[in-house]
């Protein structure tokens, strides 16, 4: 069995949804990933199944409540590695390397928030590692834990084809953390713009150079900050 | 009428389905955004419906074709004020400043890719202005698309419910860019963990104290980054 995913969310659909199509699809039915749902308003104990209610102290909004969370999180079985992750603005920023470091895992149990927050003693008691998509605000945690799913089952074998490739993309070992070089694809010309002559050629060696020099130009220009930290690891 | 999002998918049930829940449902239905979807594989002339082929030069995985993106592209109706935004990890990372300055806008046209990536005619012919969600590489645009709307839907007048509130959000503006404090609802204990004595003493000016100190110790110590950020613009 592949990795296995729990998603902690009010809105399963959101991620079933997500996760029935396209890659994401094929690699459940091919048994490469699993993907559950645990919604905790099936753990509530009061007839309006409520998960939120208002902060103390006061401000606008509404904060997750710990015990349904609590209990959502303990009614889904751990396999021997796995990781809790909650999805927080609060978080560290999520890259490519930690997506490398969660697809080593057996399950990754998901925590997505909706409201103004969680309730503290969720972080407390619980203590998830906190990742944040990036810096801006979202409704949910739903969108950040489908980006963890699709992201970390493109490491997985097999889940890509074999005419697809994990290691040419952007920030990818394979080309040691550089931005990806340009492509091009059939018809040669269209409205006047022209396929560079080299990548016509057939000579390998002068495609690859052609290649990293256009991947170097572009990650300098765009990424300047990853420019400076790879020529200063000695990367480039 | 309200911002209006056109995202250009080749999966537009991916952005329905997320679109129709919760929030964005609800704008939706009250006017305050709409979301269409265009499809390149409808601006295909052959009778496979080709959006991909293998590029030129060789390497693995499919590149999206520049002919069905320009006609789905000039096949919708273009607003006075609007934005046309491709979504690639080798874009302008995406924060909150950037979702606040699209929200003034009438019009967002989102590119979503699928594949190894858009023929580089894409770029030069259509000038996108080019986002990434952050550095890690997913299997399309399509979450990060997503990400843009709701994140700039939270920003909308009547978007968010009289009891919710953006402006205590972390990284907005009412917090002077630091990460939000801690909150507490109800019970007051629970599994021995207790709601901070000072939230509940109804002392306004106490409880803004703690909530300031909690906010800027927690940026210092998650976001190390941001904190000096601020501090240097003297905004703590």
């Amino acid at each position: 069995m592949g990795l296995r995913f729990d998603v902690i969310t009010l809105f399963p659909d959101i991620i079933n949804s997500y996760c029935s199509q396209a890659l994401l699809g094929r690699g459940i039915k091919n048994k490469i990933i699993e993907v559950n749902t645990t919604n905790p308003r099936d753990f509530t104990h009061d007839k309006h199944k409520r998960v939120d209610d208002t902060p103390y102290g006061g401000s606008a909004g509404m904060v997750m409540m710990a015990p349904p969370v609590f209990e959502a999180y303990e009614s889904i079985k751990k396999l021997s590695n796995y990781e809790f992750i909650m999805l927080t603005p609060q978080g560290e920023v999520y890259n490519q390397n930690i997506s490398l470091e969660l697809s080593k895992k057996e399950q990754l149990i998901l925590l997505c928030g909706r409201y103004e927050g969680f309730d503290e003693r969720i972080r407390l008691g619980l203590k998830p590692r906190e990742i944040s998509l990036g810096d801006y605000v979202l409704t949910g945690g739903e969108l950040g834990a489908l980006c963890i799913i699709d992201s970390v089952s493109r490491h997985l074998h097999g889940f890509l084809g074999k005419d697809e490739s994990a290691l040419d993309d952007s920030f990818s070992q394979g080309l040691n953390g550089l931005l990806e070089h340009p492509q091009y694809t059939r018809p040669r010309e269209y409205r006047n713009m022209v396929v560079p002559q080299v990548l016509l050629g057939g000579n390998h060696g002068e495609i690859e150079a052609f290649r990293q020099n256009e991947r170097i130009k572009r990650t300098k220009e765009r990424r300047p900050d990853i420019f400076e930290k790879l020529k200063k690891d000695g990367l480039i």
